[in-house]
């Protein structure tokens, strides 16, 4: 890996500051975030701005540039990535460790006095937006919204916005219309004396009019926006997409059923004016939702009267409740046919091959995604194949490449994190495994990181807990021990949509955690990592379903979890003695369900290398 | 228990709301809190303003008085009680519920246009004034901070405010002067660039000067506010309290060892102006702390631009991290010669008193203080004993009056929640005890409840956790049964000062939560509570202590706990069978230290009975 050499790049964006053609005055810093103007995990080429001016490529990171510095925060995951990929006119900010100064105490410090400091209002969310333009106002400088980007002004050779085909989903994949979906948000904007609703997230307005896309990596999303009025439907996209004739119809673009269910199309960059034109019209009483991790740009246009923030939006938890259809949809997506048969082709596969030398860790994931290409449905993957061997599974967040690629042995633990969107679900599973003779450690730290998993997914908890309760229970183990990891247990997974998704989690970190309820779907991932040796993570997606014990207090109802992934965890890693009666139980009672489903789906696809790997990989313990 | 008349009360209190003596303008509302002017949990009675104006007594409270209504919020603990406590010009607002309005969306709804809202900003903290002020502008009103209390003008017999005699502790109770305590708060001053720190909670004025009074039931306060400089230190009390040769001594008063160790003292209603004073004199970089939770009357004398608001003090973490002295004071407190010793004799006295009926919630709680106060450096109670018989224990907070006394029997269930002050120590502990027979429904709730007491007792975790990261542990086992208790599962403890303490704890509310570090005191009390029939509780007092695992990872080190507490916990209210092996371990190991520790004390006092008791509760469960 060698490092992006930017002293041309940022001369040229030094000169661009100083340019009053983009603003009344010079500004002395410039604010580079990382995401796009709907604030996106994952993101497209033309918006990798941050990329493009550090040379940094990892998902989290701020670069800012003042006359005179250039630096970059990033978090512990990518500390040697971002040095090895910065040349020396970048400063790396360690964010986590007590000596790194936070942006703003680093801006206060280094920039003459009244200093005015740019950032395109559009990819800085409004509360971070808000947070930074206090501190810096108390230190007597500003913060200025500058609707040029600058890095698009030096960007010559800047890729295109993606707009790919628009896919439409019908009532069998989503078991609600759009229609349903806007008299639903009607109902409750009606419930909270709303009048208008502006949604930016990419997932949501893909969610609500039962469309998606493909302009983004593994997110089947697509650029829009949508502003939702009692009676008005505003769609924002680029209108190219909306010619086919199915698409025109799903949408009822030429023949409305209903007056407010018709939707009107705009160009994908009016929304702004569009919105001011809103605005312009409210009445008094007139609020307007909309969500505070939304753009300034965007944020700012709401007069503060009228103005409703929410940490999240009405769509985002309803589209973390599945329904009937989309709950059988996900069940389809990880066992029949699809990822479970695919993961079991895959480790009968590994057996046989690893100990010819000639597997590695690309060439394994690469299998993966060939045998899951292969099931039905098949859209793409769900986030890049996170493929591991020894030391390299002790990288969190690995991805191999071929400078770091190591062979798979009989000697090193395997650890694959990988998932895949189906056009009826999205999948994301973690196994590790060992195909030779783990050692007594590798084996006790597996059992630990097991029991974490079970204590989470074998759960009961009254009706209104929030995920971050839960989280303690997959530590618990490790932390009798001694160990633990760095990482939160469990994130909430779209439905064909993005495999991470709020408002929902398990996670010691508490914002933005709404209660779980039964037809939420999360992950259930603890894991050990020991540096320079082996990484172990074992991941199921999980249904929150009801459960019925012994009493009811206060009526109060309880919920847990029902593995929708049936992937066996391997026997061979675990040391039994450690577990409880109880464990191994639920041990046994999720191998037999491997079995029972699975199994005859490997026997109806005729996969019997695969059907044989499944039947020995699933014998009881005792 | 009969409401109080309050019908010309409130005529007078809005005669006084009309008349511009007080205000430039008549106020429409005018908001009266609950707390003293130092937001202290307990309140002295010439502060029980809440109570006076409404008839409700319990700790928790707000009302509210319009030119036409009248209104009351508590929470779910005070329903029924305040319901009794006012008359019917009061509406009781039952907070929790989702038909009660907000204080601020109440006070819209039945506002004229542009009101004036009234508060005594010495009782409202900062934070709850912002808040309220917040939302009351956004409607076209405006909250106005009162100088005089409204309440006070019409309160004729008002008590005076308390101003009982100071102790003075020395290094063999704290362990450390106030001179290197005013040090160690100096350097942190330092670290974080800070000029003054304006102490206002009195539990941290009472730690910080090692002195105790006793103004306030239950904890050994006094009324006091101090102001700390890099050179000076201002203490504002009544100045009458500090005649006495001691305590001039004590506190250096007439030859201060060092000039920046000299003491200035004030008049304790002087410091607002003398707090002006400084704020007028500020440099231009100099920062003042102050608790976020302070009154909003000194809150405002200092300047935005000066004001450096924190959740919590420096010396409130200072306090709840316990040195070596206060930690074997406390140790000394709960066990020997001590509250063991006093509940051992209690338990076995109700043992044999019972069966003749003649025992009542009242008699048995005074009996507890009679013996406790036999008990050396006795000083009074924490907080009003809880002693509760069948129905009574299911509430919560319950207190026994005698149109509420229950007679003890063989047929309920005894719930017990009491402790005391020791000059070396306070302590907090709940035992529930049946005398007769309990059911197998009663049984299997204890046992339940005694799982997760165990479960947190015994828990090992990584250094830096939350204790809100532990609460769930408390509840794991009742969850299974779909039981559950709605209460945190534990508070810090002072030594010799509040018996709840910030600014940790153990509880699903993340608000103001530390991390847990060695040397800190909480309570563990979880418990059930059946409507109508029984309550259970069991509370051990313990002492966070370092744990040492197998491994360490990262070097983190690990945590865990260590009762204080040594009294039994009732084995035939246990189905052992429910217990795991690792379970009746721990039961069996503190019932031998309770043997072995208490026992040796009872021995030397010559106790047989209480011992006798002891020997035959310790049994070991297999």
């Amino acid at each position: 890996m060698s490092p992006k050499i930017t002293g041309e790049l940022l001369k040229h964006l030094r000169q661009v500051m100083k340019n009053c053609k983009y603003f009344s005055e010079p500004i002395q810093a410039y604010i580079i975030p990382s995401g796009d103007a709907h604030q996106s995990e994952y993101i497209a080429p033309c918006d990798c701005r941050r990329e493009f001016i550090c040379g940094f490529n990892g998902s989290a990171g701020t670069a800012i540039v003042t006359e005179q510095h250039a630096a970059m925060w990033t978090d512990g995951r990518y500390f040697l990535q971002a040095s090895q990929q910065m040349d020396n006119n970048w400063t790396l900010m360690k964010m986590g460790l007590k000596e790194t100064p936070s942006q703003e105490d680093w801006l206060i410090s280094v920039l003459p006095e009244n200093s005015k400091v740019g950032v395109d209002p559009w990819i800085i969310a409004a509360d971070q937006w808000k947070n930074m333009s206090k501190a810096l106002s108390s230190a007597g400088h500003s913060l200025v919204a500058v609707q040029d980007n600058m890095i698009d002004v030096v960007w010559t050779d800047r890729p295109e916005r993606p707009s790919t085909p628009l896919r439409t989903l019908g009532l069998e994949y989503t078991g609600m219309s759009w229609q349903d979906k806007i008299t639903t948000l009607r109902a409750k904007m009606t419930e909270r004396k709303i009048s208008w609703f502006v949604a930016t997230a990419l997932d949501e307005i893909a969610w609500l009019f039962n469309l998606r896309g493909a302009d983004i990596e593994y997110n089947p999303v697509f650029f829009a926006y949508s502003i939702i009025g009692m009676n008005t439907i505003r769609l924002f996209v680029d209108l190219k997409r909306l010619s086919h004739p199915t698409l025109r119809d799903h949408l009822q673009l030429d023949s409305p059923s209903r007056p407010e269910l018709s939707i009107q199309t705009f160009p994908y960059e009016s929304v702004y004016t569009e919105l001011q034109a809103i605005c312009a019209a409210l009445s008094p009483k007139d609020k307007v939702w909309i969500c505070e991790k939304a753009s300034c740009a965007l944020t700012q246009v709401i007069p503060k009267s009228h103005k409703a923030p929410i940490p999240y939006t009405p769509l985002c938890l309803a589209k973390a409740v599945k329904n009937a259809t989309e709950i059988q949809g996900m069940k389809m997506a990880h066992v029949r046919i699809k990822d479970a048969a695919a993961l079991c082709e895959q480790f009968a596969w590994l057996e046989k091959e690893i100990p010819k030398g000639t597997v590695t860790e690309i060439s394994a994931a690469d299998k993966a995604e060939e045998l899951r290409s292969q099931q039905k449905d098949f859209v793409g993957l769900s986030f890049p194949t996170i493929s591991s061997v020894g030391p390299n599974g002790a990288i969190i967040h690995y991805r191999p490449l071929p400078e770091t690629n190591r062979t798979l042995t009989t000697n090193e633990i395997y650890l694959i994190d990988s998932g895949a969107q189906y056009v009826d679900g999205t999948t994301d599973v973690t196994r590790t495994m060992h195909f030779g003779t783990p050692s007594a450690f590798e084996k006790e730290c597996f059992t630990n990181v097991l029991k974490g998993h079970i204590a989470v997914s074998a759960a009961i908890f009254p009706n209104g807990t929030k995920g971050h309760l839960l989280d303690s229970f997959a530590r618990a183990a490790l932390w009798e021990s001694g160990l633990d990891y760095l990482h939160g247990t469990g994130h909430g997974v779209g439905c064909f949509l993005n495999v991470h998704e709020g408002p929902c989690g398990i996670s010691y970190k508490t914002f933005a955690d709404e209660p779980l309820e039964a037809g939420m779907i999360v992950s259930d991932e603890p894991g050990y990592y020991e540096d320079g040796c082996f990484g172990i993570r074992l991941e199921n997606v999980v249904l929150v379903v009801p459960a019925n014990p012994k009493y009811n207090y206060r009526n109060r109802g309880s919920l847990t979890f029902e593995p929708l992934t049936l992937v066996p965890i391997q026997v061979k890693m675990m040391n039994t003695e450690l577990l409880t009666q109880k464990e191994r139980d639920w041990v046994n009672e999720y191998h037999r369900k491997c079995r029972e489903v699975v199994g005859a789906e490997l026997e109806r696809q005729d996969k019997k290398e695969a059907l044989e790997w499944l039947i020995r990989e699933t014998q009881p313990v005792v």
